[in-house]
């Protein structure tokens, strides 16, 4: 750590302990406005930039706060603390709700579709690191091709060759920091204000919010247990002349539903006959309980219309941040040149590491148990919510349990409550592209342990039972 | 490595092989076209995918490509091979010609503000990284915080009290993926399409990138080897009443000029008086030859008017990608949610590693070494330059020189020739908000080593006297 104990005291720091004898003395008690960083600075004959900091000392301990432009005052405790100073600095940057709701540290984590960190494979972790250094000993000296490491990128289009029928080269490989950073880049290259996004309904929070972000419109495709009605996505291309399709066709989030090969075909048909990019969102593919997933659309097209986003953070290592995404020309030269402005390159490390560990014969045995492990979770709790009045479709893969509420229950004072008692979950409204699924809740079964998941879903019945 | 070799042939491979022998069978050399994919796939009974695949293979091999949308042709040599199906996906995004120079390999780099990899503490960066598994064993299965690691954001905040007296809280710092990405979130939050900022002329060709890919109009600032004229800062802040001004008034890049303490706090008193932030680019603060440059722009900001971009990637560890950004409310907030919906929190492993290698110790005196190291190269850099009939103004810190051509020479023709024997730079037009600085060119002293500066500007001075 830097060392700083064995400093002496600044000058502001002693003129902040003389401010806070003059408080406890009463000295500005009346008014509760302290004096003006000007004022006190001449009355001490100090600069003002030591006023400034003593005041920020003050501020940071909670004594004082900043009103506007109108200067600092005492925190007496009946007025708001968290007025800042707010320069004339305005932003047109969206929310992010969904994040808002995860980042709340809860006992019983439903909103989270990420796996529990004692199913990731932390004992050999370790390992693949020190093997990254003694392969590449410069690794943390050297800066990462913008496009991604050569050796990861080959190592992934064969990998996807085999697994998914994907035919790509490395050149039409992105390496990005997680498959939110795709996302951002893709609806940076692709979007101007007002153009219109067709996304499922329901579909991924965060999506939207990247897309809204950049003045996109968002028109709504229904997804069902077995996929969409594809008359309404022809006619939808037809009429709003969407930019692209946002579409996550694999153990879908939040539904779990996945659409079948016969629709994936033609789908991409429709893209083609349309000229819209179907961007194909595919973080589940892996975890799948019985049968392996039918593959991605991307292995459909022939044309260049599907953009795949493979991510790996959510089971693999979430602390790595590595995804991938594969598209032809121009999408793929498009979001180069995007990926070189946001961040020029994802740590070399981070790919390097990835690289080993994932393509190992280890990693691939521990994807097994690990699809046997989250079909337990999931199993135990569908068990827990038998009985409590709530209904779902099970799905055969994926993290999530998209959960219908008895008639009169919302979702929003039903977070509240959870809330108070440590549970959270995603509220249906998130996952609406209308906002109106306030019926519909998504619980992850991901992360929280077993026994989190059966107390986690006894707490949730007796909410339900208290609000109804 | 993920196992392919014992894989049987698969049917598009045989497709192809036997589209091969038709080729050198001479059976399409007439036209050069090759049938449609549905022609083909009739023809041999197989679906379109598996044809389309052998066509993918074709093209690989450059046996093929395509036209456009009317098809596959043999590639004879005389036809371009680069032609690719282009789908109707547009794109408005910026080129980064400063990546593209700096991506050509090269003997003699002159391109790249980077350090050499063996001026960095190789040796014992990896007892860094095991020294982070042993403290945080779940490092890899943890997102961190949206904002950055509490941890590094608490030391952060002490360190930069202690070197450079700014006042913030851990609240205020936000961590991103290199000083590219704070640049690009930044960005993002502040600007709309025609929003006005200032750059010092010249500046950092791809923070202008950044901003021209948001619709910014540019307005220069002239930087001079002793600051600026405030004159002039003043009347652009007033009558094209600008977001905001981006500078780097620390061994700027590519001049190497540092604004003085005195024009520090008249530039912090002119934004507030204008409301104008100021972005202050701060990558080189530690790169001093003799004394230490004056506290950044942020130390004397008493109003939140300056975001302080703390790079650290260039001379610690550019495979880490780790910088600050510091800032007062509301730009603090809303560069947290940008950074939420572009990568949702930079990787935690890369946080943890920086914690633990950046605040020791020997890092510390790793950097003593690290400036007396630079000061030799750029003093043999100036050596080898002087009687070229080149000039400039010694730095007194930084990793560049800012060269002024003898008259008559261009910095394009020169970067073609150079880029001809291995050598390459950055030429002044890509620094230049106007693209006028044809006559200047930077030259890096920090990637070549000592004999490649000597070799590399004795061939620059040969190409000089060519072009001559």
């Amino acid at each position: 750590m830097y060392p700083s104990a064995a400093q002496p005291a600044r000058l502001y720091e002693s003129v902040c302990d003389d401010i806070l004898k003059r408080i406890d003395r009463g000295e500005w008690n009346e008014r509760g406005k302290l004096p003006s960083i000007r004022e006190l600075a001449q009355e001490l004959g100090v600069h003002r930039l030591t006023v400034f900091k003593a005041y920020q000392l003050l501020k940071q301990s909670g004594k004082a706060y900043v009103k506007d432009k109108s200067g600092y005052y005492l925190n007496t405790g009946s007025l708001p603390s968290d007025l800042t100073a707010m320069p004339a600095v305005h932003s047109h940057i969206q929310q992010n709700p969904l994040s808002d709701i995860q980042r709340v540290p809860v006992v019983y984590q439903f909103s989270q579709a990420l796996l529990d960190p004692n199913l990731l494979p932390n004992q050999y972790l370790s390992a693949y690191v020190k093997q990254a250094f003694d392969l590449y000993p410069k690794v943390l000296g050297t800066y990462a091709p913008v496009q991604g490491d050569e050796e990861l990128r080959e190592a992934m289009a064969e990998y996807l060759a085999v697994q998914h029928r994907l035919v790509l080269t490395p050149g039409e490989l992105l390496i990005t920091s997680g498959a939110q950073q795709a996302l951002d880049l893709l609806a940076k290259t692709l979007l101007k204000p007002r153009d219109v996004v067709l996304v499922d309904r329901p579909t991924y929070g965060a999506a939207m919010d990247i897309f809204r972000s950049y003045g996109a419109q968002l028109a709504a495709v229904d997804i069902h247990p077995h996929g969409y009605d594809l008359e309404q996505v022809a006619r939808l291309m037809k009429e709003r002349k969407p930019r692209f399709f946002y579409l996550n066709p694999t153990f879908h989030n939040p539904t779990g539903y996945t659409v079948s090969a016969e629709q994936r075909k033609r789908l991409v048909e429709l893209a083609a006959e349309h000229r819209c990019l179907l961007v194909e969102d595919d973080p589940f593919h892996d975890i799948y309980f019985k049968q392996p997933p039918p593959p991605p659309l991307f292995a459909y097209d022939t044309e260049g219309y599907v953009a795949y986003i493979r991510s790996f953070s959510k089971y693999i290592a979430p602390g790595l941040r590595i995804a991938a995404v594969a598209a032809r020309q121009p999408v793929i030269g498009n979001l180069l040149t995007a990926k070189s402005l946001a961040d020029n390159g994802t740590p070399l490390l981070n790919q390097k590491i990835f690289l080993l560990l994932f393509f190992s014969d280890r990693m691939q045995r521990h994807l097994e148990k690990l699809r046997i492990a989250l079909h337990v979770r999931m199993s135990i709790m569908e068990e827990a919510l038998s009985g409590t009045g709530l209904s779902w479709t099970r799905p055969a893969g994926g993290l999530n349990l998209w959960i219908k509420l008895p008639d009169g229950i919302k979702a929003g004072p039903l977070l509240a409550k959870g809330m108070e008692h440590s549970l959270t979950f995603v509220p249906g409204t998130i996952c609406d592209p209308l906002a109106e699924f306030d019926d519909r809740i998504r619980l992850s079964y991901s992360y929280a342990n077993e026994n989190q998941l059966r107390e986690g879903v006894q707490l949730l019945a007796g909410l339900l039972r208290s609000l109804a």
